[in-house]
């Protein structure tokens, strides 16, 4: 039977853990704090006191941490991931981190003998209670198709985006789409409003053709309730757009909406809204315009 | 039984004829060329010779012509519908034109003692002819109501969007945010594939979680295929967002983005695309990222 | 002797019509209202009751009058232009008019046997008084030297740009190049005070590279006084932004940077700013970012 | 006497060395390769073997390498800048390097006990040879004031910028600010040229009114000329566009028109123009809309 480490039980973390002990591989699971790794202790899961411990126990080690710092710190530090590797062993670097800090953590995993996957997921605490994150795998084939039952645990689908590095360059990919998408309906619902169209209606017709998506129809009841708690922040969707500017300068692909959207989220975060979710990229728009699109 | 008579026999105005024939309506058509009334007239529909004569025998009069001039010649001309009109008639204005133009066709109409809804549809040849288009209807609630079920025949939802209007408005804030989202996909793809990403996968995931949406698909597939031919055209596309700019600069909306959109569509027409369907808009770009998004 | 009529005596129309008379033209006048032409009757200037009896004793008649349709009107009202017109009077449009527009008054002015040229002017009053406004001829070479002496009056440059038409896409090319560069100089400015920055070092560094120009050496001065009076207001700037976009589309010319500035024009004139100095371009951007260019 | 160390004899160092020389200071020279010191050593001008023992004989110490790893590099390698400090130096780091840059090497140098002036110029190698660079120093008054005399001796003027590290966000203001002009030039030029306006005339017109400046004067020259060579190329305006924008998120201030901009370099580079001056930014523009600015 495999098993499977898993370190950073934050709020995506922790029901993926729970996935895979639900799909009954034997989880081992580490958190820096220990107030998060209780409820597994509780339930009878294995906790670690160290990464370099839960990685001498696992086959396959998952990395679910908060950025780039975090993942090379996990690796790195005494009694880290590295520590603890050998070439039985493959690590899954699920968190969201640049382009050149996966390559660096690759090499560094390479140079310990082991196998890497990068292997970042599209989608946010919903789907991955329901285990339908969207994983975006990049390896060499065989590497991924060997952890492919672990990530299936708690992604539908998987999908092999390329060797190591394409996963979180498909990251970037889908994240610059949806920075694009939300500002386009923000402009649209604010020109919509001033024009004098009801919020509902606009909704409807949305719902009702070709861009019809759970994007539009999640932040529309959300904008609708007045509710901008926080799925995805607008500062996390600007510092995906940025990254995806930066990376497009660097192969050659000038992004010009692209590089409104990034603008317009830059606006969100100057008048403070940084913290919200990246729906309230529509409220500098709406004081621009003097107009609330809930409103009646 | 209520008689409807349908001006405008094109790729679109034929099947919503069609649909009204079905939906067990008297349906009278006319189209300036006779061979589109043909058909018709081979299954036992009424043709009229004038678009005066089609007006007097319908209580209420469709029309699903080019433009607003064409709109304003077949409203204005010699034994035009104006020349037929009666305070017992409705004219459903279904065209797609400018809101200058809706209100001013709504005021010969109230001249003539006649009743004015504003119902531009959003969708394309196939919904037409499943009656699936989504109906954007302007004009006094009771008015819109008594057609209801006119419209109904021709598209799944109508829906009342405000005053005289608010049907052209609503189509411009669909058609501004249909035009952002195409430029954004064509923006994601070029970056993705500049990166090594195969089309496949970049529509995998796209179709996998919140922008999972029949545009991204159609499109996606279409280019694919590297199958142009147009559903939509560039040029199309160019001129709603123009038309949304100005008006968003005449109701005081900045839209940044959108305005960024606009000039990738403008690229795609200056490149020699603009007869294309508006997916074409990812050429320019592929040209200036030396890359094809379709290539293996 | 010429005599030299001129049509509209405006903040602008008013010194020009005085540098034609020091210049020892025999000049005539009218103005729609009496009240500007006052003056003139006093120093002994000719003012005419119509513009008909104004064209007839001319020939040379120039229009400064404030738009397109009062170009039109004054041209073919009764007692207009049209009506003095004979084959041996050339007319001067040098009113800021739309392409479409200039060729149409050309095209009435040719029915009427006589010439005409295009010939807007850049510059704002100051240079209107200097006679150095920057004159943009567009029209035959021989009746663009012929009427040369006039324009040379009140322009220092006169620029012959080609034939009828070409002084108005002069006058679009500049004011562009204006616009973008106006607000440039604004997003320099937030960013630079934003980051400590102080307006006086930042406007010394201007005025001693490769961007010193009587603009932002104007503009930087006003800004610092909080002198924000209009020589040229935001809602000129944005309409001659959008005249050119128009055009560009369609000549085919994508334009992504201007069309960014329109839109930081288009949310001064939300924020309420649109009968302010063009310089007021900066304060939405001021608000955004929570501070302010002049303070200490 | 003032001995000044100057390290680095590039295109734009060895001028500014030879001013320094010229204006009396006792200089002595560095460079990492020896046959850029050939001339200095000829001509009498001390040389050292080392920038520690360039240091250890000067009071103020020059660096203008190429950029920030070349500063790290001089000061902290064996027999760098940082072993020959004490607190009777003053180091003018004159560089274009990144804000972090700046302040890193500000730390190194004060942690050694000697002052430090972050002083980057403005202008290209005309300015250098005639020593009027535009100086932008920050650092503490009473330091910039010391070393005023060996700054003057290089740039006229010299602006106080601020402290530490406002020396470079003056340099990203102003190249934030060329940037953004260079693109509105190449807009506007392709737009008039498209419209049929010759480039003469374009040129005689910016050259007469607000706009005239020596940037519009001697790009517009230059692409009349087609001569595209670099005085300062695609490649790094892009590159301080970019580092100007990461600052910008980083301060929260959006910059739409700025972003814009960036994007056109970015299709200058990804077309192949990157080593041609900034003026190549035209270049894609032309190709987009199929026609060349400086034909006849």
């Amino acid at each position: 039977m495999t098993t499977v480490g898993f370190i950073g039980l934050g709020a995506m973390g922790t029901p993926m853990a729970w996935n895979l002990d639900d799909a009954g591989f034997d989880v081992v699971v580490y958190n820096r704090t220990t107030d998060h790794e209780q409820p597994f202790a509780e339930a009878g899961v294995s906790v670690a006191d160290s990464p370099k411990h839960l990685t001498k126990r696992s086959d396959v080690v998952c990395l679910m941490v908060s950025d780039g710092d975090a993942v090379a710190e996990v690796l790195e530090r005494d009694l880290g991931v590295l520590d603890g590797l050998d070439e039985s062993t493959t690590v899954v670097q699920m968190s969201t981190i640049a382009y050149e800090e996966t390559m660096a953590a690759a090499e560094l995993v390479a140079e310990a003998g082991a196998r890497f996957v990068d292997a970042p997921v599209s989608g946010t605490v919903g789907p991955a209670r329901e285990g339908t994150l969207v994983g975006l795998a990049g390896g060499d084939e065989a590497v991924v198709e060997d952890v492919r039952p672990v990530l299936a645990a708690m992604c539908d689908p998987v999908v092999h985006c390329g060797g190591v590095g394409q996963g979180t360059n498909m990251k970037l990919f889908v994240n610059l789409l949806l920075g694009n998408a939300m500002n386009a309906f923000a402009e649209a619902l604010v020109f919509g409003r001033k024009n004098g169209l009801a919020l509902d209606d606009m909704r409807t017709v949305v719902g009702s053709g070709g861009l019809d998506c759970p994007l539009f129809a999640g932040k529309g009841a959300a904008i609708a309730d007045d509710d901008f708690e926080s799925r995805f922040p607008v500062d996390y969707q600007f510092k995906d757009l940025s990254l995806a500017l930066a990376r497009a300068g660097d192969i050659g692909v000038p992004l010009s909406q692209t590089a409104a959207a990034r603008e317009a989220f830059s606006a969100a975060r100057a008048r403070g809204y940084g913290d919200e979710d990246m729906a309230a990229v529509l409220k500098p728009l709406e004081e621009m315009a003097n107009v609330s699109v809930n409103d009646d």
